[in-house]
């Protein structure tokens, strides 16, 4: 049975369920940064999804990145499936911009997390959740 | 008409050209590390490419990621595509092992590059190729 694992749990903010994924929100204000992980028990690689699995992933990956690169006006999204630090297979998906603070550099573990202030989510989330809809259809 | 970057030309070697992607070899022995380039003109994005190349492109993510899984023995594997500083749409796969010397942070930045020896890569690229076929069927 899928279950989320402890340490995504502890660091993002769920948004909303895909066919495929859970949307989760990185709580980190840094950077527009969504994960997606897949809601299939036991898998830390991309390949070890089943074939129909693989597809779906790469069809939610596109069109997540494509709504967050248009509600954010990206200048590159960055898409990775580390997994060094979390097994369970999780997808960053993160809008960068050529000023933002990391930049060229890969946005992960280059500053320590600066959370989301509780009354801008609450007030966003709403259109976030409405934003990227409920798949990527 | 595709023309390969070339900063990616100079920074890795060729391996072999699958349906979708060119595959190339990272000159940077500290890592088994090997860059997949979708073969289509002016793409930058994942979400870029159209439904039927995305499909083709993580069935060759998944083909190449267990391969080079397999000959090398990882404990993880590293799917990433980045670009900000290289913009061609290319996918970083990259296998990680839990005593590499980047382990658990990402490789990208990580230490200044260690090319292959000639020798070693004229003794070892044929078995390259041979492992990893000529597409991910």
């Amino acid at each position: 049975m899928f279950e989320l694992h402890p340490r995504l749990k502890a660091d993002t903010i769920p948004v909303i369920d895909w066919p495929l994924c859970r949307i989760l929100l990185m709580n980190e204000c840094a950077w527009p940064w969504l994960v997606l992980v897949p809601r299939r028990h036991g898998i830390t690689e991309i390949h070890e999804l089943d074939a129909g699995d693989r597809e779906m992933l790469i069809q939610e990956i596109a069109a997540i990145s494509t709504r967050l690169q248009n509600l954010s006006g990206a200048d590159k999204m960055n898409v990775a499936a580390l997994g060094n630090m979390v097994p369970q297979l999780h997808i960053h998906i993160i809008a960068r911009f050529k000023d933002d603070p990391a930049w060229p550099k890969p946005v992960f573990g280059f500053q320590a997390p600066n959370p989301y202030d509780a009354e801008f989510l609450a007030e966003h989330m709403p259109q976030m959740v409405d934003a990227l809809g409920d798949g990527p259809g």
